[in-house]
C-alpha cells in the first residue's frame, strides 16, 4: 500500500505548490501579506481572531479564510465582527483534514484584495496535515494551547519546523494546570532553535500587544 | 487535482479495510477486546491511559499500541506502569496522520494476545483523519477535553459519528474555564443522538470508575 501510496501523494502536494505559488503572486501584487493559522483542535484560533480584529482596526485592514470539516461556525464569528470573511468547508472536499491551495484561491475571487493589507488563512484544526500544504502564504503560525501539554512540539515537530511564529495561547491556564512554560519553551527550542515565540490570552488580553506589535510590523 | 485524487482514497481505505478485517479475526480469536483511542492532541489519551492501567490491575490484563508522528514518549510513560506496550511511528511512513490497519497489524505481531483481555490502540493526535481508518478495533472511544471548547463535536462530527463512546476528559477545568458541559453535551446529542458519554478528570480522579466499569464490562 504504501510504494503505491507515496507517488500519489508526492503529485498531490507538487500540484498544490503550484497553485500556491500562484497564490502567493495574486497576494503580493496586491500588497496582502497572509498568514496561515495552524493547531489542533480547540487551541483558540477563531477566538484569537476576535481579540486580534477589533484590536487591528485604523491601523491594518484585515480579513480572513476559515477553513472547517464541518460548519460555518467560525465564519459566523468573524463576520460578527464586520470583517471580510470566506468560509471553506472541506466536507465537500471528502473532509479534508487541511486547507489547499486550490481551495484558497477559489477563496480569494471572492474577497476585495485591493480593500486588505492582511489577510489570515485560518486552518481545520490539525497539527499534522496542514504543515505540509503551502497555501501562498507569507508565513505560518502555528498556535499551541497550554492545555495540550508541555510535550506537543517534540511529537508533532513539522507544524513548528515550518512555522514563523509560535503563539502559545491561554496562558491564563497556567496556574491552574500546573502547567511548565519553561519545559514547553525547551521543546520548542529543540524542534526549531530560532522560532519566535509570543505567550498570550486572548481571554484576559495578556500579551496581545506583542501580538498585535508583529502583525502590524510584518 | 481532486478527480484523480478521490478513486485513489476509496483504494487505500478499501485495502486497509481488508486488513482491519484480519486484525478483528485475530483479536477475536485471541479473546482479546480493542478500543481504539481517537482525539486532537493534548486532549489527555495518554495521561488517561496511565490513570486507568493500574486501576485494571487483577481485574483485566490490559496491553497497549500506541502511535505518534514522532519520538516514543507515549510508549515510554506507558511501559513505565509495566505492561505491555508497542509503540508505532508514524515518520517512516511519511508523517502519516492516523494510524493504519497495517501498522496494527505488525504491532499485533510484537505482543502475547494470549497474555491480555483488552487492548487500548492510542492513535496519533488529530480529530479528523483517524475516524476514517477502522484499525481492526472492537470499538472507537473519542475523547474531547474540556480545554478544546463546546463545538467541537459539531466541528469535527466524523470522529464522534463513528465512536461507540465519547470521554470528556480535564472536567477539573470546567471552573477556571467557564466551560458549559450542557452545551456540550447537547452538540454531542446533535451528531450522534445515542452517543453514551463520560465525563471524568484523570488527574483528580473524578469519573474514573464508571470509565474503568464500562471497560471491565465490555
Amino acid at each position: 500500500m504504501k510504494k503505491r501510496r507515496i507517488p500519489v501523494v508526492a503529485r498531490i502536494l507538487e500540484a498544490n505548490e503550484r497553485v500556491a505559488e500562484e497564490n502567493r503572486r495574486r497576494l503580493a501584487a496586491a500588497g496582502v501579506r497572509a498568514f496561515n493559522l495552524i493547531s489542533g483542535p480547540g487551541a483558540g484560533k477563531t477566538t484569537l481572531l476576535e481579540a486580534t480584529l477589533p484590536r487591528l482596526k485604523g491601523r491594518v485592514r484585515a480579513g480572513v479564510v476559515v477553513g472547517d470539516v464541518d460548519t460555518t461556525r467560525d465564519g459566523e464569528r468573524i463576520a460578527a465582527l464586520g470583517v471580510p470573511v470566506v468560509q471553506i468547508t472541506t466536507r465537500a472536499m471528502g473532509g479534508t483534514c487541511h486547507l489547499e491551495a486550490a481551495a484558497v484561491a477559489r477563496a480569494l475571487d471572492r474577497i476585495d484584495l485591493s480593500s486588505l493589507d492582511l489577510l489570515f488563512l485560518e486552518n481545520v484544526g490539525n497539527l499534522v496535515c496542514p504543515a505540509a500544504f503551502d497555501l501562498g502564504e507569507k508565513s505560518k503560525v502555528t498556535l499551541l494551547s497550554v492545555a495540550e501539554g508541555e510535550d506537543k512540539p517534540i511529537k508533532y515537530p513539522q507544524a513548528f519546523r515550518v512555522a514563523s511564529l509560535a503563539v502559545i495561547t491561554k496562558i491564563d491556564l497556567v496556574g491552574p494546570l500546573g502547567f511548565d512554560l519553561g519545559a514547553l519553551r525547551e521543546n520548542l527550542r529543540k524542534v526549531h532553535p530560532r522560532l519566535p515565540v509570543l505567550e498570550l490570552s486572548a481571554r484576559t488580553g495578556e500579551g496581545m500587544e506583542n501580538w498585535i506589535e508583529w502583525l502590524v510590523r510584518g
